[in-house]
């Protein structure tokens, strides 16, 4: 680790600080040119957009600017270590909306943990941005966050960690699923983990056809069922009534295993313990729920995807979030909604089915590379993502109304 | 007008929309590379803030990282045209501060116009930043929001139409008194207008030497003098004793006028009743409060400066306000104090004496540069001041104690 902790060191020290600038697109060499990209030129396009808010897309950055905020309380694996702390992260993320999406982002440091406050900080500046890519906030904050920013703005909202993170998972499970013969309206789910990424994907899973009696999830409680108190309101509407109450129990006959949740927590009894022809996704980074070598030892029916780009099958959220901004910024969508997202669930899994470029083989220095256990999701270098993908995000959002151009 | 018009309108929305546009500085071609940008690697950099905070000057952009942050309530001369209509002029701030000094600005749009929720949103993002530079927002408010913002900030604020321009009339006014055989404590001093830049010129120029009972401030409702009801707390403390009651009472002996309001409210009989030698800074914009061939042809004795370009002697905040944040975010400034501005006024005057460079003089296509009565003020393509101005506001920094480096 120590070499890859000094050369990400160096990577955001040198030869300067970060990994972004800003920079200028216009001429500015002449008096001239300052004169129109500022006074008095500058009043022009002012005066359009106090006529017709709509002009801000068509004379400033707004409608390629994404702002990807944090408040820092649940930055990667690191937990809560402030908003600051993870600027490195949201710089990263600009980084790669950049890199595959061609998407500008301002990332914003909120210092506040308080939920109106935050709410109210990110409303009030939201004018400035075509999107806004809501990063690292801890459940179960995140889910109040985003459904309430998303009733007040009229542009799109997106929590990552959720919907970035549960897109992937149901597109490579989609995959998965067909490879073992199965359907996900039979599917029984065990999902591990029922933070940010867990609520989302279950509520994912739901819209697209899965049974939620049939999804079973598991906090540090164990199974969350209907007869448990306390329950958060994301976890009530995610209760199921089951007599299971530990992750053994739940793993029993279960064709399903989702684990968004620590390393080594499923053991090869659990494993052995569920229906035929599993699809596992441990997805617990870098050290994931069971092991890919121990999985395939314990039972060689199994299909599965890690959050590790070293294995098989990555569920990796860089091959959702910038296409499906790109898509929401093409047309203007005033939201990304369900079926934007589950359009991009297709979109990948279409993808995963085709055959693969060799360029990209070439990227990743495999040849293997077509559709089976081994291969139910593409990899980030596919060129082809940035097409297919905001396509059918646009065209989901013109089917739905959201769509403003 | 037309011809600007379509010209800056066709400069904002061609090739694409905007100006400015976010670049990434490392490498992302390989895997490698972005697992250094991004997780895993970028881990490393988040650990070495959370336990040092001034690290993130080392990792991330925020050392020459700038917020223009507006409530769009006085844009330009345009008035109270909202937020979102202002970000083509926060944007070309952005422009000004990359094309002169090399800073990254992200222009932030704030979509309220009460006081205290506009100082806590500025306060909730301020991590993001190295320093805030506030634009066009109207008095009184913007006194508030930028003191508030100060005192609760460890980052420069500093609010460009209060201090950007009260620093070029200063650092002129010293040099147009010099040339008149003046000096500043002396010297009885007219300003029409006491928004954002009277009010903060006056405090400079009398924390700069001048007396402030020899500062005549003149509002809608004519001098504000000491038996006025109904003065905000800035027009209090800028109250005189005086039986002075209108614009034409204060120009009678006076040395200096400052304009700061509108076109032509200086007749040739006001400027015939100043003293010998008078010094008229006319600055409305596009429209002076007197215009130079008539204020020569009334009296040919006086000195003239403007706020535009094709006359001599442009009051331009261009000059200041780039240098210096530059100069603040060299040392890491915690503040921009009054002792930094005072400096900047200094090497402003300074840089006026010296010949100017044979570049600069091409790049005007004007060979008459030196220093007289139509050259009291660099010229905004003058590469000195690049030099010259970041260099005196570190030194004041540092002799004043704000300087973190």
């Amino acid at each position: 680790m120590s070499e890859l902790r000094d050369a990400a060191l160096q990577y955001h020290a040198e030869p300067k600080p970060g990994k972004l600038e800003v920079n200028i697109t216009k001429p500015t060499a002449t008096q001239y040119d300052l004169s129109l990209a500022y006074s008095p030129g500058v009043a022009e396009p002012c005066k359009e957009i106090e006529q017709n808010p709509d002009d801000a897309y068509k004379y400033t950055g707004k409608g390629n600017l994404v702002a990807v905020i944090t408040d820092g309380t649940a930055v990667l694996g690191l937990g809560n270590i402030g908003a600051l702390a993870g600027k490195p992260v949201m710089e990263g993320k600009g980084v790669l909306f950049k890199r595959f999406a061609g998407i500008d982002v301002f990332d914003i440091e909120v210092s506040t943990t308080d939920t109106e406050e935050f709410i109210q900080t990110v409303a009030n500046i939201a004018d400035t941005f075509g999107g806004i890519n809501l990063e690292d906030i801890g459940a179960p904050r995140c889910f109040e966050i985003e459904q309430r920013l998303k009733k007040m703005l009229n542009i799109p909202v997106f929590h990552d960690d959720q919907h970035g993170t549960a897109i992937i998972i149901a597109a490579g499970m989609m995959n998965a699923l067909k490879l073992q013969g199965k359907t996900l309206e039979e599917a029984k789910i065990v999902c591990l983990g029922a933070g940010a990424a867990g609520i989302a994907s279950a509520n994912l899973l739901v819209g697209m056809g899965a049974n939620r009696q049939n999804i079973f999830m598991i906090d540090r409680q164990g199974v969350i069922h209907s007869g448990r108190e306390g329950l958060t309101k994301e976890k009530q509407a995610a209760a199921v009534d089951t007599d299971k109450r530990s992750l053994a129990d739940a793993c029993e006959d279960a064709d399903v295993f989702i684990g968004l949740s620590g390393p080594d927590l499923m053991t090869p009894e659990m494993l052995k313990s569920m229906a035929p022809k599993p699809v596992v996704f441990a997805l617990s980074n870098p050290n994931p729920e069971i092991k890919p070598e121990l999985a395939k030892e314990t039972r060689d029916d199994v299909i599965m995807a890690t959050g590790r780009s070293d294995y098989p099958n990555q569920v990796n959220n860089v091959l959702c979030f910038p296409f499906i901004f790109r898509g929401a910024l093409d047309v203007r969508a005033s939201d990304i909604n369900m079926e934007m997202q589950i359009a991009v669930v297709k979109a990948l899994a279409d993808l995963s089915k085709e055959p693969v470029p060799q360029s990209v083989k070439d990227a990743y220095g495999k040849e293997d590379m077509e559709f089976g256990p081994d291969y139910i999701i593409p990899t980030p270098l596919d060129p082809r993502l940035g097409e297919r993908i905001p396509q059918a995000v646009a065209e989901a959002a013109r089917v739905t109304g959201v769509a403003r151009i």
